[in-house]
């Protein structure tokens, strides 16, 4: 079978949970790489060159669109976000599966160049957690509420374009759900091609 | 999310094993239900009606096909086989997941019928054990060979139509990796439908 690694898309609404679902499922599988983004926006406090995103200019931004040196990218206020092909194909060929943690516009555009990744959009048990997540401690001006909401509503519309949901009830069992959902996908027909073709061959060839 | 349970269809190559991992997988896990096919043959020596299938006589399936009352059919050498509809709706509609094993007709038939159907392949490791499979145990007359060669080369030319391939090496993994492909199966957003809609619904009329 196909032991070549799989891009996994991940997406979902804010406040799910991604970050946590995928920091544990990196700690407790260790067949899964995380993508480092490229970006242009100066790091926050705290946040480290290579680990939270790698930081480069503008000028080697466009020098990696120019090269086409990534397999997505965007522009968000002023600010290029992208994945470095690189890393990705290398880890790919090692065998793991790729995890990219990134928005639907991205997503629909590793879909178009990659037709055999995985998209997956993280979502909320049910409507009243979500709106409990949306509304926060009911500390938040009504103005974070409306920016969260639309945000959300924006998110949601892209659903359908994804493989797989994966719901974030409990968060134990749903890094097992994840994994399990990453792992049976490997098995489809067009992901194992190869192996298909040469039984098919070695069919044809018998008598 | 989606507690209604799903049809499963599995087919593959004869020798494959479909027997014995379906009958492991349905004594391994409690959400699963085997259908039982219908048919006009006569049962052979040791079969049970109910059991391997429900012997009926022709004018009772021509009954069941002009009722509508089948998922499938199908006529091989003057007799019907088919999959009534009843046992299978009452299952799904108590969440069990319906196993049905039937040939690729039958299963093209489902897929048109039930869109959200998850058709399964089950192959052997490789190709050097689909080989040592079909051709026995090197007692077997050529004609005997030649069946099976022709059958396997049939049965080889829909894989693509299936959703998964289940690889079946080691019968303890395969049985997991196969419940674990059908209950992640249920993920998709077009077996949610409900529950994506309510959550898009109700971000609407957030305000």
């Amino acid at each position: 079978m196909n032991n070549k690694g799989i891009i996994v898309v991940v997406s979902g609404f804010s406040g799910a949970g991604k970050g946590t679902l995928m920091k544990e499922l990196l700690s407790r599988y260790d067949n899964y790489a995380l993508s480092i983004s490229a970006t242009t926006r100066n790091p926050r406090p705290g946040e480290e060159n290579g680990r939270e995103y790698f930081f480069v200019t503008k000028d080697e931004f466009e020098k990696l669109i120019a090269e086409d040196g990534l397999v997505e990218y965007a522009n968000y206020v002023g600010n290029y976000y992208g994945t470095p092909k690189k890393f990705v194909q290398e880890k790919l060929d090692q065998g793991k599966d790729v995890i990219l943690e990134i928005e639907i516009q991205g997503a629909l555009q590793i879909k178009k160049k990659f037709p055999q990744a995985l998209l997956l959009f993280v979502m909320p048990p049910s409507v009243e957690e979500l709106e409990k997540r949306l509304r926060g401690r009911g500390t938040e001006t009504d103005e974070v509420i409306h920016g969260r909401l639309l945000r959300a509503k924006e998110e949601g519309q892209g659903i359908d374009e994804y493989d797989n949901i994966v719901i974030n009830d409990n968060l134990d069992d749903c890094v097992k759900e994840m994994h399990e959902i990453i792992q049976s996908s490997h098995y489809t027909p067009e992901r194992n091609r190869e192996f298909i073709d040469t039984i098919k061959k070695q069919l044809s060839e018998l008598n």
